[in-house]
């Protein structure tokens, strides 16, 4: 039986991965792993996960080279979700942020803030849209 | 507009949210929210879900009394997950440890360790199941 037996997909066969800086306690990310992507990201010490929009399995910095290093892998009680601490290389949010959840609202009503510095521009990671 | 119809939920009408101890950088737990229990949430300032398992609305520490205090509401990039901030009253895991995810696996084919000590005892949080 594989680690991922233990745990439970959705119908899809998905699991939802929670990504966390491991130094900084940054939450950076969330995405989506099918049991090959979790076997790949064990076996090689590196995320890969499942883009659901793509079809399409995919390792985190592939394109622009900000990999992750697994360091830890964590599931919660109800064996539906996974916690895993990385260590990141640049900034893991395709938009340039250092994490994904750069927005924030403090309370019902109130505005959208921009709670962390842009690190990098998006086009020169990932190349200008056609 | 409200702060819910800038996001974008699944077809179910739910958003995974991903609630983080602000004052230790713990991730606790990860449960899901519709738009009743993001307003009630915002509005209330204490946590509220949608339980998919028993298709229900509900306040995070309704029965065990360990609520959450809500610090900050933050979203990603694909306006598809929730990252809040709270302060927690008690254990956040309803098997009695401060996490759900208590649970790690280090590589691919390891054991699984338990990393956290255990808090409380579940059946005087919830009482004895019949």
């Amino acid at each position: 039986m594989t680690f991922f037996d233990q745990l439970k997909p959705n119908a899809e066969g998905l699991i939802p991965a929670i990504i966390q800086e491991q130094s900084t306690g940054r939450v950076l990310m969330m995405a989506w792993m099918n049991r090959a992507s979790l076997d790949k990201t064990l076996a090689t010490g590196k995320t890969h996960f499942w883009s659901r929009s793509r079809q399409k399995f995919w390792m985190k910095g592939e394109t622009s080279g900000h990999t992750q290093q697994v360091q830890d892998v964590a599931f919660d009680c109800d064996g539906d979700t996974l916690l895993i601490q990385v260590e990141q290389i640049g900034a893991a949010c395709h938009e340039g942020y250092q994490s994904c959840f750069y927005r924030s609202v403090r309370e019902s009503g109130a505005a959208v803030e921009i709670t962390e510095p842009r690190l990098e521009d998006p086009e020169k990671i990932y190349g200008k849209p056609a």
